[in-house]
């Protein structure tokens, strides 16, 4: 590791070194009939020591893997702007408080005018500075529980931030914004939707989907939805706030229980699934899309029950899975199963047996669609109604996702398969809504 | 077993014995508060003791569980009309003949008229009998190689089918149509997108989500679709055949490698994912919506490739999944692993151990994402590079279905790891569109 050159090392770093570049300046790399040219940026301490980042002109990042055939030269100087923050806006008196509690991702960053790179920005004062509209709708205060990609988040996270929500939420804010990574929110919003229980204020979460050093990028847009929401929205719910379209005119704000990350790169990547978004920004205005949800109230004390078991599984069923599989899960413990299966709600014949002995052992199985939209139906064909004879639970129109999520949890209030099971197959957040209302769409 | 009640035994066959109600009869089923009333129907030979099953009014069959708190009373006689099927249309003469050789699934059956029970229909003459439109399009020879739900269809009758699709090409059909139950559909075509390598003619498979008993059957629409494709396309590639929409007017032709089902009841379930379908039909008349696609040529001859590697794993990230998942696959002597990863290709950080020494031990690691649609790039975040520095492949735009059907077929065709890699890389069978072709809708 070098401190002229942070984040690289080995034979990334003797590279840099001979062309004589600094971060900053322009540099060419040439491997093969291949050439990249960019602005040499910083790598982060995990990198690895074969890799050289540059910024192009398209504002994307690209690593190119050096080896003994690969050429590097600079062909010109960084250019070094001083930067001057723009001025804090002024204040407006008496507005609502607002919580920002960043986890990290892309939305928690700002870029370093100098490099090019991408680095964490959240004190008030620098988002003010980035996102100046803030000012106008709320006082915030902002708060770095953590600083990593999400898909490094695991259940203690979903905990700590269901633990700091509450407490910011017991200071009395008109709503909490959780900034965290595109990639696992689907998971951490079902997460914080059922350790958050009796929400008397709105928990709004938000991502980006490009950095705000793209010119594509749906940080800012997003941002003001999210801290707009807590502060003006009816409901109490846990909901997450993003695009509903490639373009940056409408926000809309997904039940965290009923949402999934369904593109790799698109801003409007997060929907709603058998469930419509609860509400929708359009030229600033929030319009509710449903009168079904429950009311804003400061009245009730949030309370956390933020315990989530280990010992679950999530099992893609795929032709040929071996039964071998889930015995390996019942013979290290696992105390519950998400199966995605196929169709309806349907598993080869393979794997019955397998099934029965888990369900036998008190493991609780739960099954959920591949197919991600619709509810399942176990009772349309013998099959499905045989393997709710082994004692697997139907889990209607839950995504797979959330019924994961959900199970941990579960599992982690009470160690009685029975009283699991039944809590399972209760509504807790909204997330099973095809079974009582029909006609929804998607149901 | 009861002969006048075929399929039923135990408690069930004792609550119809005692209702004095006979298959054909309405029957009503009472329940704590539920009543549920329709013809009684023949159950399967797999069915457990425990359920009744009846055809409700909507068309629906229904199994109601029975237990000591159930009632069963007869309501009426069964209307037993004497069913003459329709004559035998007049072939047309000099048509081009197409295969129809039947897996299984709803597609595959017709109604029995007595007890509204469905059961298989798959001769020519009945075929031609319940959709007469066949008989101008082509002369239909039909084969029943299977007659299973599609859930319990693995890779030895991927290898079967690919095998009997050659035999009927090598007769020298104009086209071969293949009937499949829709819940493992995508798997069995990209498996046979695979294993029949320089097809002359077209392989359409078909299914459908709605029973021919059902008004909203969408079973004759999709086999003439299917029929006529096989006759009429200009490609010879696997493609699955179905309603485009909700609405009978429009049937698409799916690439076998880029289509999946995507809802667990609606009729326009499959859905190509980061390209479109190949073709069109509307109002009889057949649409290429491309022009990149391998075109009939009967002068080629199909090579048949139809191993499958049993020992590939696909695999769901999720939060906390734990590293002893990967540990035991590998100890297991698994030859791969496709992951199911998030956003543009990532896996938690805790995975790394376990996936650099499944790649150190030669298994051959793919990467995906959950997200399905959009291409991967595990480029952008240091992350994904460190992932790529582990040995794990980025399989760009693959679905992960079609992912983990390759990669047991790649490892069917060569022990070599290495050349395995290569193989998996490499576009065999439209797989890996945006890998090329920018652009194009969701890459």
């Amino acid at each position: 590791m070098s401190e002229s050159f942070p984040g690289y090392r080995g034979q990334a770093l003797k590279f840099l070194k001979a062309a004589g570049a600094e971060i900053g300046d322009v540099v060419r790399i040439s491997k093969d009939s291949d050439n990249w040219e960019g602005i040499l940026i910083p790598r982060s301490e995990s990198g690895d020591e074969h890799h050289i980042v540059i910024k192009m002109k398209s504002g994307y990042n690209v690593g190119v893997r050096v080896d003994a055939s690969t050429k590097v030269t600079k062909v010109g100087e960084g250019i070094k702007p001083t930067f001057t923050p723009p001025p804090l806006p002024k204040q407006k008196k008496g507005l609502p408080k607002v919580a920002i509690i960043s986890t990290g991702g892309t939305i928690a960053s700002r870029v370093d005018y100098r490099t090019g790179g991408v680095r964490p920005a959240m004190s008030a004062r620098e988002l003010y500075s980035v996102v100046p509209e803030l000012s106008e709708i709320a006082v915030i205060d902002t708060e770095i529980l953590f600083s990593i990609y999400s898909e490094n988040i695991v259940a203690k996270h979903w905990s700590a931030t269901a633990k700091a929500v509450a407490k910011q939420i017991e200071k009395g804010v008109a709503g909490v914004v959780v900034a965290h990574g595109t990639d696992t929110l689907g998971y951490s919003a079902a997460a914080l939707s059922f350790a958050l229980q009796d929400l008397p204020v709105p928990v709004v979460m938000v991502a980006s989907q490009r950095s705000a050093d793209r010119p594509s990028s749906d940080a800012a847009t997003n941002l003001v939805g999210a801290v707009k929401a807590a502060v003006e929205v009816p409901f109490a719910e846990v909901v997450i706030a993003m695009h509903e379209t490639v373009s940056d005119d409408r926000i809309v704000f997904h039940r965290g229980t009923k949402v999934r990350k369904c593109h790799t790169s698109r801003r409007d990547t997060f929907q709603s699934v058998n469930s419509e978004p609860l509400a929708r920004m359009e030229n600033g205005k929030i319009t509710m899309l449903t009168k079904d949800y429950r009311k804003r109230d400061t009245n009730r004390k949030v309370v956390v029950k933020a315990d989530f078991e280990p010992k679950v599984a999530l099992i893609m069923a795929h032709p040929d899975l071996s039964p071998d599989v889930i015995d390996w899960y019942v013979t290290q413990g696992y105390r519950g199963i998400v199966l995605e299966g196929t169709g309806l709600g349907h598993v080869g014949d393979y794997l019955f047996d397998a099934l029965r002995n888990a369900t036998k052992k008190g493991v609780v199985v739960g099954m959920t669609s591949q197919c991600i939209w619709g509810r399942l139906n176990m009772n349309v064909y013998d099959q499905g109604r045989d393997i709710l004879a082994l004692g697997v639970l139907s889990l209607d129109d839950m995504l797979a996702e959330t019924a994961f999520v959900k199970l941990r949890w579960v599992l982690g209030q009470t160690n009685d398969p029975e009283e699991a099971k039944k809590l399972l197959m209760e509504d807790v957040a909204n997330e099973l809504l095809c079974r009582t209302v029909y006609g929804r769409i998607g149901c």
